[in-house]
């Protein structure tokens, strides 16, 4: 049975595997760094699909696609997946074929994290033997929706951060795999009255921080346990004022950290201003880069933190501050 | 160890139960048959706060505090909650305060039954000792999410539903309780190509179908051996095109099923055309009315579904048909 530790972490009896993943993505994030980790992009962000919605959704099935390739399966037993777009349609819609139980979420950025954790107390309880999780933004989509349309042209602040376009999906299973989830924890929502909708990476990094450090107590680790702390998608910003956090509030320094946000375009080459983001951001990245340089052993031990902001357009027009949450998973070979 | 049956089922080995409920409603909610089964009500649906969308999120902050209240407890392990608007805001708002673990869920209007069976996995595998489970929608803030503005006064076709103004909240546990959930079904997405956004009932009765059947085999029962099958919410379109699914398929009369949008409002005295829906509907229904029958001794076995429509106004305006789910849950005493 899973042990529920006393900041919220849950010890996983029976760890579950990390079999394989799948990215996919749009010209910017084929041009980026980790192009190598793409396992298809589309040169006019439209995957053959009439609208931006439509080739989120699509997105999510390629990725999907192959993932279960990857991991020589045809079927799992849940997806868990979510996405931005109101009501969650990019996810709905990309499995609305794939005749498998479906828990749909809704994390923001945290989303792809969420699905991990969910997915690992599943396969840990044996209430399934495989299962898959997928997440997608489109800098399209996602802009239309939360900002301007495209063709207004409007400027963006040096805080914001750049939607990526792309999904990513993983494969877990309960017996086989490159490297196993030992905990999970499910974040508390943070709130500390920021209320810039541009400013995303300060909202975040406090949320950020208390499932980390909620993490390090629970299991009594500090950074330097860890191969690698990964943060997505808190961007230049964020993941500076995570570390200031870390060092004013627990005399701890983090040098093992990358952030998603930051990994995944080039600071020099490609101007994204405080990095990147987007429910696909961390997915894309965390699904092939991450899991395959733990499978080739350059990574043993990894906590990966998905944060999210849980605003609306709405809810910022009515005046209210961003909550904020992240969630958290200890992965081990 | 949870057993994943061939349908999808998942029988808990250790059946958590049902602790306690608490549900909150409008004006017209109040006037209803179920308005004993309310802990309390806003006669002008705003709660003390100035936009629809805060009411909502009060909703859902109140309905917790009676469930926990009645449950005699101060907190939670783990909060699954959701609701319809965008980016689910209303329950993020709702428990940014709670300090506690949250999972934030997206399936439409079954987004009460899904988390009940997240909640039932975390339970039975011990990764939780207390969880509660909330949902919610508000008639005003989803008429001008998804259809017009209230002011517009437009014509609603006679197979439109009626959105709830309603949170309802209940809280699990592993130890004692009223009844227990022993099988969860996580439904698969079905569409059907329904395009009517104003017809859910009929987009939402084949998934209902598949669920209810995949419990039906999984567990291999009847419809007999429950004391009641409870489905929300179809409204009074969508549980005959269900009854007559289950006739014609498998030549199964369902004789003991409601619908909780058939429940909440009274047909002949309140005019709401097709019966009422909403995330809040089901919570509602469910976490007062339903659990304190089975309390009571007049129900010994339920049976209860949870449908979705995962349609988004934008995804009508590209011309899509509505995707739909149904989540399942066994409850026994």
């Amino acid at each position: 049975m899973n042990i529920h530790l006393q900041n919220g972490t849950i010890k996983l009896e029976n760890p579950p595997y990390f079999i394989a993943g799948g990215a996919v993505g749009g010209q910017k994030e084929s041009e980026g760094p980790l192009c190598d980790f793409l396992d298809e992009f589309s040169s006019d962000g439209r995957f053959d699909r009439d609208t931006w919605e439509k080739a989120e959704s699509e997105m999510q099935k390629h990725a999907l696609y192959f993932a279960l390739n990857r991991a020589n399966l045809d079927k799992v037993d849940f997806i868990f997946s979510g996405d931005l777009l109101n009501q969650c349609t990019a996810s709905a819609f990309a499995h609305r074929e794939s005749n498998t139980s479906y828990v749909g979420l809704y994390g923001a950025c945290s989303t792809f994290v969420e699905g991990l954790c969910l997915s690992s107390v599943f396969l840990s309880s044996q209430s399934a033997e495989h299962t898959a999780i997928s997440a997608s933004s489109h800098f399209c989509s996602a802009e239309r929706q939360y900002r301007y349309p495209l063709n207004y042209g409007g400027q963006r602040p040096p805080t914001a951060q750049w939607t990526v376009t792309g999904a990513g999906a993983v494969i877990m299973g309960r017996e086989r795999g490159i490297a196993r989830a030992t905990h999970v924890n499910f974040g508390k929502i943070v709130d500390m009255g920021i209320k810039d909708a541009n400013n995303m990476g300060a909202a975040m990094a406090p949320a950020a921080f208390e499932t980390i450090n909620a993490i390090f107590k629970d299991t009594n680790t500090k950074p330097n346990d860890y191969d690698l702390i990964v943060t997505g998608d808190l961007g230049f910003l964020g993941k500076k004022l995570l570390c200031d956090l870390f060092k004013k509030e627990e005399n701890i320094e983090i040098p093992n950290i990358i952030d998603c946000g930051e990994e995944i375009f080039s600071k020099s080459a490609q101007d994204v201003h405080s990095g990147a983001s987007g429910a696909g951001c961390s997915a894309c990245v965390f699904s092939r880069f991450i899991l395959e340089q733990i499978k080739d052993g350059r990574w043993k031990k990894v906590l990966f933190a998905g944060t999210g902001a849980l605003l609306s357009p709405l809810s910022t027009q009515q005046g209210e501050s961003i909550p904020c949450i992240c969630h958290g998973i200890v992965i081990e070979v």
